[in-house]
């Protein structure tokens, strides 16, 4: 049977380093005999340009029948004085809502061959390897009312809404729960239960799903010293589950602390295990067109979608293996380039990945 | 004429803390002849426990005629069962909120005799040295409507609103670019304007009270992007200004970049300058008792106390030189334990700032 993927390069680097991503793609295609077919479509700013819309019907049809979605980056300086109905992250926003895509699976891991580019000292990350998942289709990303009005006085106020019911919780508590379990077994909610009522069902919501995983420790902890916590001694954490907007601030930490956020990244899922991959890192536009930007989270990306989306873990772990490999041949693009190292633009780093295979 | 200054000890480590810090006070008072009295209050777990209120009428009777406040700290696992009404931390907010403390004021230092300290590279973290600015009486924190219904389908949901109109932007990023005036001359504001409406009016705000400083320099950065870029290299910040949630999670990590918050001081203003000062860290219920906390922070917060509400700048340079001594003499507490230096109970580390003044 074909299976489909829909290739969305985005804005900034999104297209160059997608291109290298794609690449891969169609080697292990080919070498695992998958019968992948992909197409590519328009999102973020591209497609604003192109229709007035950051998320083309067209667009969304493929994506609702495509089996996965590879995402490059959307976003950039261009676009920011747009409404903020078409702004080219209401393209990913829109993508993430219309396919329920609810789980976020966010890796912070620190590759052995990396240890140096991290801003921690060595004994602090050595060995990192934590899993954020953060709920990705309600909170305050979604919540309503929203927007900016005018007070009786003429003064403008803005405001919006957090906000999450019972089931919502359940869904990304259980598969937090999930993922422990094929790790750690201990999963850590974060919460602003002190000050945020949301926050407090959610704390509770989290302790009934705990009842039914009984292997699996819990635990909470409050948002401010969880980000404390990352700074401190991050190794303590196996899982950790969060609301949309913390889980934004928390795993971009954590993905900071490898010192290497263009080597992660992440899956967007629905209930189904259908899902969108992509790096953890945005659109760079500063780097965009320059062929310098890191192709190798795009591309742990594919192997990701392969292994959770694709039922290809043979081609999944032929990937990450490639992608070891050529860091042990001391190859790294701008943002990892270490003494020693030899520093190569986004092209060449495909190119190397593709050896390895 | 006399100066009041309240002071609440609180829960947890409060009593400890605040009990050398009140010493350090009582000898400058003496040395410089400030003619400050002080009286203390309960507030917090410690309130509730003695009248059923974290902040008793008595106790807000006396914060509102004090020139200022010295708090300790509040919350504990003891009272975490209690409805969010009630609970230690609302007495907190409720001091904040009734005192108009719209600018809470965290500065981020890393001393040089603790450079060791941090889980930061030293060459990330030597000479550290920005100020957070974070809004503390409005935002989600206050936000209403906020709580938790069932709703029709029998479910329940758990909703808080998110808020801010001009003029409270307006005073905070005044506030903000104050402070920078006195440093570096640089205010970075953070927002996540590329999604939530009120955080676009806070940018937008921002960027006219830019005017009013010529000679300061605004620039503005997403909230996860101010996460990563604290830990990727967090000197390139001078002072910081942003809403209350934001503003929790960021000065929380900012602090932890450190490595001793038990060493960071704050300071809660309102718009006469009156204000509320207390330690940067928590009522740690886990070490409270036991004689070990680090009373440094809570003595630097008298520094800043003297320094913003009394008009006593040569007894807060002096505080703040006797710390430094102290330091420099190797004496620690077990937060900040390191090889080579004696570590010391709370008390005896109170009598050592005594000494050194
Ligand atoms: C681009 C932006 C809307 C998005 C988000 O905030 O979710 C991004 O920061 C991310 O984390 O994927
Ligand atoms: C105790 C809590 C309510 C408080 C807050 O969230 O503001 C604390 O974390 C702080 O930062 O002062």
């Amino acid at each position: 049977m074909t299976k489909k993927v829909l290739v969305l390069p985005g804005d900034g680097i999104g297209p160059e380093i997608v291109t290298q991503a794609v690449r891969v793609l169609d080697a292990v295609n080919e070498q695992f005999s998958l019968n992948i077919q992909h197409e590519s479509a328009l999102v973020g700013g591209a497609a604003y340009d192109e229709t007035g819309s950051p998320l083309p019907e067209t667009t969304l049809a493929k994506a609702k029948v495509a089996d996965a979605i590879l995402l490059g980056a959307v976003g950039g300086p261009k676009w920011d004085k747009l409404d903020m109905s078409v702004r080219p992250e209401k393209g990913l926003l829109g993508l993430r809502s219309n396919l329920d895509l609810f789980s976020n699976l966010r890796p912070a891991i620190l590759y052995p061959q990396l240890a140096d580019a991290s801003s921690l000292k060595p004994e602090i990350v050595a060995g990192l390897d934590i899993l954020i998942v953060r709920e990705l289709t309600g909170g305050i990303y979604f919540g309503q009312p929203r927007g900016i009005r005018t007070l009786e006085n003429g003064e403008r106020e803005g405001f919006n809404t957090y906000v999450y019911n019972e089931s919502e919780i359940r869904r990304i508590g259980r598969s937090a729960f999930e993922a422990a379990r094929q790790r750690g077994k201990r999963v850590c909610s974060i919460d602003k239960s002190n000050v945020l009522e949301v926050t407090v069902l959610w704390k509770e919501v989290m302790e009934e799903v705990a009842k039914e995983y009984p292997d699996v420790q819990l635990s909470h902890m409050l948002v401010d010293n969880a980000a404390m916590q990352l700074v401190r001694a991050p190794k303590q954490f196996d899982v950790m589950v969060t609301g949309n907007m913390f889980g934004d601030i928390l795993s971009d930490a954590a993905a900071m602390l490898t010192g290497s956020i263009g080597m992660l990244p992440s899956a967007s899922l629905n209930a189904e295990g259908r899902g969108m991959y992509e790096p953890c890192h945005g659109s760079a536009p500063d780097i965009a067109g320059k062929g310098i930007a890191n192709p190798l989270a795009t591309i742990l990306s594919v192997a990701m979608m392969l292994r959770y989306s694709l039922d290809a873990k043979d081609a999944a772990d032929a990937i990450e293996a490639a992608v070891s490999k050529v860091l042990d041949l001391g190859l790294r693009t701008a943002d990892i380039a270490s003494k020693g190292c030899e520093t190569v633009s986004t092209q060449a780093m495909g190119d190397a990945v593709l050896a390895a295979l």
